[in-house]
């Protein structure tokens, strides 16, 4: 199975892509997709867009994951990360790829063992989980970590991650939207 | 020149087509792109995309304004609504028509002369500067609003659109992505 990681923002989109057969994982490349923030907000959309239809045709994943991430203090960043998390989610459900999400906490707790979990600890256990991997910038590491999220998911039927048994995904399992159950593209 | 003008929202987004010939107006058509809750956030971003693509398709505008709605309260509600303005930018932008943003207030003063008229005052005045028209909802006549602003920043260049004497203007000045510039997609 071939799962694309995203980790959206307006000015900097995450990818990392990973082959996964059932525990065992592989590297296949990450990188990021930039807007030019010399232009207004419709051309920044258009470019995150086709940067990340480049990216999945040049690397043609069979499932997206997406970091939810959460709302920012200042009420101008949490539109724009909401428009760019819409283009995120938009690109697989269009091509009929179906899109997980993932809070923050559970891709920490699924790569690192802990919802709280460092940035750099994260991106040193992506490295240890993919080896040979070169992590091109700090948001292609955050992608890639929800790739692997992903996948722990999908091999594992991972209780933690629907809220069973962990009290981190129980409490984000009390919003619908945290979920990480498979999302389709309307028929 | 024909003019869309779009009220974006995830649950239902308003749209209003009319013609401007200088400072007369003609409606085209107006309604609202439903989206179906009980989808996952792709699948509704996914039937926002289409539902405005088929109006565009249509009624072939070649100028697009949206409102600028302001960030809720809510965080989860602003992501949502960020996620709905980037489709409605996207739209246009993909099809290489310009796309320009008004802040609800420009809109306001625009249409009713003042920048905190009340919503069924914005729907009155809608109503009398396009004879014949019947509003199929409120978003719709917010919709139809907007073009009609665009369509008078087209006519009269408006100085208070740009800032220079209209202090609600001036305000919404110093914030970039607030000024009514005409939009393009990126090249």
């Amino acid at each position: 199975m071939r799962v694309i990681g995203l980790d959206p923002g307006l000015r900097q989109t995450g990818w990392g892509v990973i082959e996964a057969d059932g525990s065992r994982l592989g590297h296949v490349a990450n990188g990021v997709v930039r807007s030019d923030a010399t232009l207004d907000l419709a051309g920044r959309l258009v470019q995150l867009k086709r940067g990340i239809e480049a990216v999945f045709a040049e690397f043609l994943p069979e499932q997206a994951a997406v970091e939810e991430t959460l709302a920012n203090q200042n009420p101008g960043s949490t539109l724009k990360l909401g428009m760019a998390r819409g283009v995120a989610l938009l690109v697989p459900a269009l091509a009929d790829i179906p899109v997980a999400e993932y809070l923050p906490m559970i891709v920490k707790k699924s790569v690192v063992g802990t919802g709280h979990a460092k940035k750099d600890q994260v991106e040193m256990m992506v490295a240890r989980l993919l080896p040979g991997c070169a992590i091109a910038a700090p948001d292609a590491a955050d992608a890639l970590a929800v790739a692997i999220c992903h996948a722990h998911v999908a091999a594992t039927g991972a209780a933690w991650s629907r809220g069973r048994t962990d009290p981190l995904a129980r409490r984000s399992a009390t919003r619908p939207a945290a979920r990480p159950t498979v999302r389709r593209a309307a028929p």
